[in-house]
């Protein structure tokens, strides 16, 4: 019963999200749908990524928490125009869904991005099940996680286009392999990219801002 | 509509729960639901806990994943029995559902156990939702997430009875506020007891198995 209704709840949400997609189309804006574990490092990783982008291109940011404007104004900090989702009005939910977009998106002058980004909650389960008319989905994970989660939940790793390892500053200080990471994310998705950058260092940014520019222009 | 199929999911759920505390307190089983995000900590330091505990406290695990064995295998090793969950067969499901616990613990020899411990699905939001028949629940925290998860997670702080601050070998190369961790924890939680711990080099289990000891001997 559970699965059935997990199907019908999943099906309406596609619909939503295509609707999203053409909207999003029609404006001439790239969605980016950024996805990861609580506390792998995603607002601090946006927050330099828009700093390299603008003004150059154009971005604009969705940001899904349960509760707290936190991220919200730390990403207003860097001057793009920031909507804050907090889902603890809509039951608590673990997963930003396709109409939250739609009502969030509403609110922000598309006409003037080229890029949108959406911080999905810290969950590196659900929120990969729920297409939000996004063009492309990132999956940001911290090396202090371990090399062995993209095999634990490989939903998330085969749905997404591209794979930040975070945190490589602390490598020195943990029993972690790192091209282990980068070949179980590519185990469950060859031939995926796999960016390792250090959001506190600022290390290894260059490509993956390559990656997105060529996104964003392509 | 997704709310009202959510608390129809919630109200079966909480019955079995029932059913579940019911038939663990005739076998004189204490049951320990552990919780936390992805790659927080929660195997190695279940490992520890248990060599500690046993032989004079016989301890059970159940261990929750969508996919692999990798958990069950390194508990495993410990000596103490151990039924793996994978929820890829039940729909790839975020969470241990009290139907699930209960058809793993009928794989067990509970009468030969005094503490059942189970090791949930890393997810900081879901698995704090669905009672399992549980007598305690623990949350762990890595410092590594930052000090902003209780606030930005408050439900899973709230349902906890006691709360591990994981990884504290890392603080020097973190820009982490421990006590303000601590804090925002007794935010949303006044009073909960919070142990600092670090799995990889042991430090700080003393208070923890303390508190283990005194609820299943209580």
């Amino acid at each position: 019963m559970e699965i059935n209704i997990q199907r019908k709840v999943l099906e309406a949400n596609e619909t939503q999200a295509d609707r999203n997609r053409k909207y999003f189309s029609e404006r001439k804006v790239f969605v980016l749908n950024m996805m990861s574990s609580p506390g792998s490092g995603k607002t601090e990783t946006l927050s330099i990524t828009i700093k390299r982008l603008m003004p150059h291109i154009r971005v604009g940011i969705i940001v899904g928490d349960i509760c707290t404007r936190n991220d919200a104004d730390r990403l207003g900090a860097t001057g793009a125009p920031v909507v804050q989702i907090n889902t603890d009005q809509f039951g608590g939910d673990c997963h930003l869904a396709a109409h939250l977009i739609d009502r969030a998106a509403r609110e922000m002058d598309l006409d003037s991005l080229d890029l949108l980004i959406v911080e999905n909650i810290g969950n590196l389960v659900c929120p990969a099940e729920f297409d939000i008319g996004e063009n492309a989905k990132a999956v940001v994970l911290s090396v202090t996680e371990g090399e062995d989660k993209p095999l634990k939940y490989p939903l998330m790793f085969q749905v997404a286009d591209v794979a930040l390892l975070n945190k490589i500053d602390l490598l020195p200080y943990l029993d972690v392999d790192l091209n282990l990471a980068v070949d179980n994310i590519q185990k469950v998705h060859p031939k995926i990219p796999v960016f390792k950058i250090s959001a506190k260092t600022q290390e290894g940014f260059e490509g993956w801002i390559g990656w997105l520019k060529g996104c964003v222009n392509g």
